[in-house]
């Protein structure tokens, strides 16, 4: 951030008055621009045994499977932005959604959130951000060919889950090393 | 937003190629500037059979009682966010902080989390944003002067979990007819 979106001229780091770290304050106007956050919502869509999976049409991870998700909008709920995104993505409609896992990821402001859900029926295509999308068993899953280890973290935690079928909601922080556990054998 | 963060020239709303809504896009260098929801992060920190809450020293709702709760920020994680807005605020420890409550408020594009968690000892104090911070016991809580509805709602799941000692994480959505609920005899 260089300029100020509300006046055009120059920002610089300062420490506003009463807070405690540097933020973009417009050297005019004196509006201090905070930056937060994002949210990425998705599903984990099923159906019977199996489970919806995208291959990336886009980078990063292009070529890679991920679970349909993206940017939460304003005036959306989080359950809605991942319905939204599971329509756009993988061309799915789903049922009674559910907050599953909820990641912390620090290094790179993004909390993600997944909703375990059921398709409405095995119907499913492409959407522009989609090479490919299929339904998966356990056997299936490409492991080695996941997109984020968020994706890998609901995966194992689905599956594992799904033995005693309790499903309790599964709040995780994951920082650079996620990445290295991803690339294990399972 | 009337300017570009990045060139500090005009703006204007437009709906970018592949997307479905108007974004404000710079007129000059084409960055497209996203507007998303942001997190609040609170606790709600417990002592023996009482509840810790502050009453506001600032605007919105100055003098009603709030949990401590405040923007999340960048490189931290949702409970780091609510520990440290429970020591700016109410100058208290905790410890073991679980996700409780997850709000949906899209009419303000905002998502709040509060995590329970306990003092670590009946040590605390009013932060500049507090006038006076307080435990209270379940008879003692001042339904009729609580600063928002994400408050209500959580403290009265917590004494309604607190019978059955099971505390699942509730996820909510909140549109304003909450305030209502909120104003009605408890």
């Amino acid at each position: 951030m260089k300029f100020c979106s509300a006046c055009g001229k120059t920002v610089s780091l300062k420490v506003p008055e009463l807070d405690d770290r540097e933020r973009h304050v417009c050297d005019h106007c004196d509006t201090i621009h905070y930056q937060n956050p994002r949210i990425i919502v998705g599903c984990l869509p099923l159906w019977e045994d199996k489970v919806l999976l995208c291959k990336r049409a886009i980078e990063p991870r292009k070529h890679y499977w991920t679970l349909p998700a993206g940017f939460m909008e304003n005036a959306e709920t989080t359950q809605e932005g991942a319905v939204r995104e599971t329509w756009e993505e993988a061309h799915a409609r789903v049922s009674s959604p559910v907050l599953y896992t909820l990641f912390d990821l620090p290094d790179i402001n993004q909390v993600y959130m997944f909703y375990r859900c059921e398709l409405i029926g095995p119907e499913y295509g492409s959407g522009p951000e989609s090479l490919e999308v299929e339904l998966f068993d356990e056997s299936e899953i490409p492991w080695t060919e996941l997109a984020f280890p968020v994706i890998y973290e609901t995966l194992k935690l689905y599956f594992s889950d799904r033995q005693s079928r309790v499903y309790p909601v599964h709040s995780i922080e994951l920082r650079k090393d996620a990445w290295h556990r991803m690339r294990q054998p399972v």
